[in-house]
């Protein structure tokens, strides 16, 4: 049923909840495609009679990731069966439990741990185990943003290269979400960073943003045409690279030998471009990173372990707000455009809860 | 002192054994760039008295190697302090050694270890702890292009994936020196080996060339463009690239998840292409491999070793002789242009004694 004019914030959730269904509204989709397009708001039941091993969720907000749109447009790494929830992560509050549930309980923050039924909803039922329990005082922004790119930040800067004080990480994209996060989490641990961006209008704003995050170099793309001032940059041990094309090869000549160069995304849609040489002579080693695989290899042991060390990590780097704005469910085909077209500076957030609206927009202030 | 009507082979090596000092006559260079112009046939005196520690070699062949060339145009990884002599690989007869020299005698037939002082000339003094001894049943041709090609084929194929029978290897410029080697030593394992060469108007004879060495799979990049028939190759853990550019690209599609590309080479000049899904969604993950590294790096034991289970392997994997052809220092000029040019379809050897030139072209033939 295609509810193309409904207001999921009309009418109490004290009602709906009182009904023996929770009637769940989301972004679904039957088809691959463009999300202006096949994207639309739904509204299905769900019986509030639990399996023993289940949860139901109440979700309260969730980010509109690039990611997000790659996956309802058939592009990304995975491809749900259809018809699906578009939504890759969020925080949701747990409603109910079944009775063998032991690691989550009624009123419980959590977010979504492997798979992910679909963040862009108000209500889900989904295995137990599916779900990782967060402590309270996260910020809410946080919250809703902690599984896909903190974690991602996390993973690349720890699993790859041996740091110690004062080492050099290089990367491209520096301004994205992934690219805050790594300049802030380096900073904590005194790692130096040289942070790329693309060449555009507003550059020195978005330099002086990097640099008030703590980013020790921050260029763009085409200052590394520039010899001095390549000559005058240290050389890292760690590059991360989100755009790929001529980016990559022009990074790799501030690479130290074996050095490791991690890809986490490909914004330019291009090919990377490798130097023969920066492999046969500088031994430089290129990998992949990908959240949702480390997360589907790892046990639910590991990935709290690995929540707890970034929830951790975020308060010691004091990690400030991205910029974000809270939106409705109603207001999804702006913002999916807007994060579309890139440069726009921040990230939407879609607040599926009507109640805790003004609450998320005074803490994204 | 130039001697470019020099003729090297005049004269007998009797007369220059009695001199209290070796004359050598080598490919000697005072500046990078074209070959053509900054290499010329010279001779110098090499006192006969040998410090403790040194041998004195007497050079009996020598390839000539693409990488050769590159040194000497100053585009190659390593770039020697001027003036030096070409080459960087090749067969010497032990002349004498010194009092404390081990691990060599007299008569022995050695190749270098790591450091060549330049394998294009009659006569060299170096240090007993850069040649290392070949078993004296190695043929000629395998002996003096032991030290590059096979060791590059043998540790590719042994360190970067744990290959069990029925694996896939697939490799581009599968018709240079090392993917015929590649294929050999696969088929002696039981390894299936997908191979690629550019395409060309011989294709036909080249690519049952391959499959006369034991090559599983031998295409050209332009049947890759084929759907049907790459849905119909098996997918390969280990891919070698000597190409770069769309060549890599094209082989990441018949790869499985984790495998390993291990770039040796860059014969098409262009930047190796590499997908972005590739790296994130398929976990694969791209190195280069340079003999001279790892000789670098290795212990005389290793590097004994390796020599001794290449030896071996091409004995098991019973290596044919590459197509060769025997010429003399002063024929250098055209074999460089052709090795140059490509596609000439044989590698030459320079033979640096005249004696064993008929020795030699009989093998070879």
């Amino acid at each position: 049923m295609i509810l193309s004019k409904f207001n999921p914030f009309r009418g109490s959730l004290l009602h709906i909840r009182r009904a023996s269904s929770w009637q769940s509204t989301g972004l679904r989709y039957k088809e691959f495609g463009d999300p202006d397009k096949v994207l639309a708001i739904e509204t299905e039941s769900i019986p509030q009679t639990l399996s023993e091993g289940d949860v139901a969720l109440k979700f309260l907000a969730a980010p509109i990731n690039p990611a997000d749109i790659n996956t309802v447009q058939g592009v990304y790494g995975v491809k749900p069966k259809l018809p699906w929830v578009a939504g890759n992560e969020g925080t949701a509050e747990v409603l109910s439990v079944g009775s063998a549930v032991k690691n989550v309980k009624c009123g419980d923050r959590v977010i979504m741990s492997t798979d992910t039924p679909g963040t862009w909803q108000t209500h889900a039922v989904v295995p137990a185990t599916q779900v990782l329990k967060i402590p309270n005082d996260v910020p809410f922004w946080a919250a809703a943003t902690l599984a896909i790119n903190p974690c991602t930040a996390f993973r690349m800067l720890y699993d790859y290269a041996a740091l110690r004080k004062g080492d050099v990480i290089i990367q491209n994209g520096a301004n994205s979400a992934v690219g805050q996060l790594v300049i802030q989490f380096a900073a904590a641990n005194d790692w130096q960073t040289i942070n790329i961006i693309r060449d555009r209008p507003d550059k020195e704003a978005t330099l002086s943003h990097l640099k008030s995050l703590g980013g020790t170099h921050n260029i763009t793309d085409a200052d590394l045409q520039d010899r001095k001032l390549l000559g005058s940059l240290p050389k890292a041990k760690l590059g991360l690279n989100c755009v790929g094309g001529k980016a990559v090869s022009d990074m790799t000549k501030l690479l130290t030998n074996q050095a490791q160069l991690v890809t986490y995304g490909g914004m330019s849609k291009q090919p990377l471009l490798v130097p023969t040489t920066a492999l046969i002579f500088k031994d430089i080693v290129l990998r992949g990173f990908w959240i949702g695989a480390w997360c589907r290899d790892s046990s639910t042991e590991e990935r709290i372990e690995m929540l707890n060390n970034v929830v951790q990590l975020m308060k010691d780097a004091k990690v400030r707000p991205p910029k974000m704005e809270a939106i409705g469910m109603k207001d999804y085909k702006e913002a999916i455009k807007k994060t579309q077209e890139g440069f726009c500076g921040k990230k939407y957030l879609l607040v599926l809860d009507e109640q805790i609206m003004d609450q998320v927009r005074k803490e994204l202030q």
